[in-house]
């Protein structure tokens, strides 16, 4: 089988998704890295590998694809007998996991990434924080993270006993917030807190940080 | 095996994509209409089918599902030898098929849903539509179809020569904005018109609008 290669940037979050995923399952992959402060991502070849110019992007012989969770899931079913088990092979338990993925990518994800915009990528860029979305999207990150308590009160993670895909998914966004004051949101939430540290203290995501610290 | 229940409203577009789905796949279910103008989503007993109060909400014997796209998932996969075959079995194909959900989710989605708001549903409660939001959407779903025309010249569908779930998940929304001047950033690309009028006409959809007028 071809060596999967990742197209992206070590800052990119969505880029992040897909390498902790690669850790995750112990996959040997290489980076290619995509150069966003030139506009790269936008230009070809790059839309050659995706046509709305937003990194990752990765590539496996003949397959190409994009879309961070289209690749996790790839990655997840591919290889699932390699590293660890992501995803359930049982129908119904996969079904709530889809279920807490599309939490994720409708319910979390808005609001966490646009905090992740105004607190760490508008300052990092000498943009101005624009203070009236930082206290909007904290009210709706709130009223996200305060059903992630209650679910996280009845099970370990978010789509059952097991680490898997909806749990990663949230990782390079809860990262970006823990250096920010949107911290406390997390940490008030005891099941949630516990959750995160959890999820954060995973060796594949501890391999992430490590080669962004490098870079 | 359990009659499957959609809890959810013919007004809503989410509702839609999961009830085009049972009539895809030929499957009796019954439904349970949710007051959402006197706001019994955001009250107990809903709270229980879906803790972010939205609809639809599914339920099949002990199974609970809520997130539109992840009870289609559900159906496709659970009942895959009935009716209109909604995904691939290939792996490969598959994944390309997971890019194009996630697009819809993350590039048409956001943009057409915004459009539907302010042109369709604030009218009809009797709320003002706000010129600049629309004028912005338009411009971001009109990228957006710009990917769509060049991938619908190469591949019939969106994921390849079949419909999908991931056509199937466009038709709320595309639907919403046909009685709409964004009509028009359809019509005007010929790949996407021959897409939206084909998947538009087909039976199950039929019956959907014929549920809504019924209402």
């Amino acid at each position: 089988m071809a060596v999967p290669k990742v197209h992206g940037s070590v800052f990119s979050t969505a880029t992040n998704r897909v390498v902790a995923c690669l850790h995750e399952k112990g996959i040997a992959f290489e980076f290619s890295p995509v150069d966003m402060r030139s506009g790269a991502h936008k230009k070809e070849p790059f839309l050659s590998l995706n046509p709305f110019g937003q990194v990752p992007a990765f590539e496996e012989g003949d397959l190409k694809l994009f879309e961070s969770r289209a690749i996790t899931k790839y990655i997840a079913h591919e290889y699932q007998e390699s590293g660890t088990e992501l995803i359930y092979k049982e129908p119904k338990k996969m079904a709530i996991l889809a279920v807490w993925m599309e939490v994720e990518a409708h319910q979390f994800d808005p609001a966490s990434s646009a905090l992740a915009w105004e607190l760490v990528f508008k300052p990092m860029f000498g943009m101005t924080t624009d203070a009236a979305t930082v206290e909007q999207n904290e009210a709706k990150l709130s009223k996200v993270l305060d059903v992630y308590e209650a679910r996280l009160s009845e099970s370990k993670y978010l789509a059952g006993d097991c680490f898997t895909l909806a749990d990663l998914h949230h990782l390079p966004n809860i990262n970006c917030l823990m250096g920010t004051p949107v911290k406390k949101l997390f940490e008030s939430r005891p099941h949630v807190n516990a959750w995160c540290s959890d999820i954060l203290s995973r060796p594949a995501w501890s391999k992430v940080l490590e080669t962004q610290k490098q870079s």
